[in-house]
């Protein structure tokens, strides 16, 4: 059995594992915000149909000045992208045929685009043991080796963040030998506000570039945007290399809809905090490991009984969690699960009930 | 002064000149279907809201199926792509510090992904003085120089057509030199039926690789579609290189609606050469140069005064033809231009023959 390599695949999941898919799941399985769109989108949207007609600007020039005004950055360090995954991809192949440092599990994408471009893997593991907390020292040993490390912050699939001072450190140890650290801040606008992203040390850190989406905090992945920060000088050999037109006329005419509501992503964060607050206590209680997420999934683990086993029974009473199977050290032992509306969040917490009853 | 690479930018093209973009404007330089994408596509984009929600399949299942069934080719012959920009930049990459033959002018995007992936590439040349028809022979010899062949058929910006026969040499020759043929179809649906696209060829060429667009066709430039077709085993290790959900959600489900009209596209072929018989009439009489197109876009060339002037003659007149600095033989002593409305068209011929009359 191939396990899909990423969540928001409800009709794959039930045919791998045979298991009959109702009409109605609760689809826990994408990270995404689950407020949904800004309303302000589903009004605009029907006027797309000017835009799908014609070729979207290859500089994406109005776009970049939206994006950049919208995120408090300078146009000259954005590069907007086709969702995350092109930033990944388009990162990669600086560094073809170099050697990476990966920290598992993480997002498979970097070590996929490694695959591609021919750029050998060194790996260290986050464990259980230390709440997945990042093995800093261990880290710090292995930059001199590598010419280029990955790293999620906040982290898929743990949902922890490692600390802003952390970063630094690793940042400016990099530096010093020459070795690129690539931060993908994918869900940073779902995190709370006193963790900061790391835009401020770009000035003073020429070897740190950043990966932004915003396909997950709008929850429009059907739409594909993301962008990469990094000082001018790159910023220019990315786009060097970028396919012409690789984001779509329809989602480059909805930013302005997309940011009109400037309170979406205080709101969606304030929201997520309780929810997160209230999930935590329950499953806690139903005595579940949880990962110390600070944003809207985290890992979820059964210490006592099979966690293949509620994979299976979640899927039958319509809860579709993503595995990990595909996650290094995961395995397939713990869930990824993420926060939905209250109504689904209860629907969940109601049936681990369930299955706690079972035992 | 730096001209954009490609069509289809209007107030681009105006702040380059210096010459003030009216509000209306007649835009011949982008190649796209005249008659713009079929009605049904506009009657569902407003439902497209549900899906801008959800990740694409990664896989594109189901919308591979409707493609290849559309398209009369097996689904394991076809991966779809972001439009054909990232099929032109995922077949590159199979060449990645090889060496490439293209045949100028053509579409600039395949010199540019050579460029990215490290490919030498060396060039024939059409000339004006064979009407832009292929160096046959020139071509063969060089065939055992290079790993790969990058050719456009029709061809953009000439819009002509290397014949079957002629192609099915090529790539007989190329298969015992073992070099790739990688033959870019993007405008083939705009070509009279009579003549025949090259699918017939896959099963007993392995050396041969298609690209097809469905952005042209269906006047859809802004949703970003496209495909390659090639042998299983060729898609397979394309699709390993190909980034995570370069496809939007939008367009995926748009496919039935594109679709649905079985008569858009011999409706398309049949309006279009009656009024490029027209066209062709009209600008003779003219004393205009015109290139022996098969399809929606033609080189023209004043064979007696200044083409640049030309140019800006018809920028200021509201026409805005495609420059060709950036094509390389051609270096802006012509014009591309597209057949566009009957209106339009008229217009255009109006604006030639003021042209005309201040000589």
């Amino acid at each position: 059995m191939k396990w899909p390599a990423h969540g928001g695949q409800p009709a794959k999941i039930y045919h791998l594992t045979n298991l009959t898919k109702s009409e109605k799941v609760y689809d826990f399985s994408a990270n995404l915000n689950p407020l949904g769109p800004p309303e302000q989108v589903k009004q605009q949207l029907p006027q797309s149909f000017d835009f799908i007609q014609s070729y979207p600007d290859p500089e994406y020039v109005e776009a970049t000045r939206i994006v950049s005004k919208h995120e408090n950055l300078q146009e000259k360090n954005v590069l907007l992208t086709n969702g995350g995954a092109e930033a990944i991809f388009l990162i990669a192949q600086l560094f073809s045929s170099k050697k990476a440092l990966i920290i598992e599990p993480t997002f498979s994408e970097y070590r996929r685009a490694c695959d591609v471009y021919n750029i050998e893997v060194i790996s260290l593991s986050l464990s259980i043991d230390d709440d997945f907390s990042l093995p800093l020292n261990n880290l710090l040993t292995k930059l001199a080796e590598v010419d280029v490390v990955f790293l999620c912050r906040p982290n898929n699939p743990t949902g922890t963040m490692v600390s802003f001072d952390e970063m630094k450190l690793i940042i400016q140890k990099a530096n010093q030998h020459e070795t690129m650290v690539i931060v993908d801040e994918a869900f940073i606008h779902f995190a709370p506000s006193e963790f900061e992203d790391l835009s401020s040390l770009l000035a003073n850190y020429p070897n740190l570039i950043l990966l932004r989406s915003l396909t997950k905090i709008y929850a429009i992945p059907g739409l594909r945007l993301g962008y990469i920060v990094a000082d001018e000088q790159k910023i220019h050999v990315l786009r060097m290399k970028q396919i012409p037109w690789s984001i779509n006329s329809v989602v480059l005419a909805l930013l302005p809809a997309l940011f009109s509501d400037e309170n979406f992503i205080p709101k969606t964060k304030h929201w997520l905090q309780e929810q997160m607050c209230q999930l935590k206590t329950e499953l806690k209680k139903l005595d579940f490991y949880i990962s110390p997420t600070v944003v809207n999934f985290y890992l979820l683990k059964d210490t006592v009984k099979n966690n293949k086993e509620l994979f299976h029974f979640l899927l039958q009473h319509q809860i579709i969690p993503r595995h990990t199977q595909t996650f290094k050290g995961l395995d397939g032992d713990y869930l990824r699960l993420a926060v939905r509306s209250e109504e689904e969040n209860n629907s969940l917490l109601h049936v681990l009930r369930l299955w706690r009853e079972q035992q």
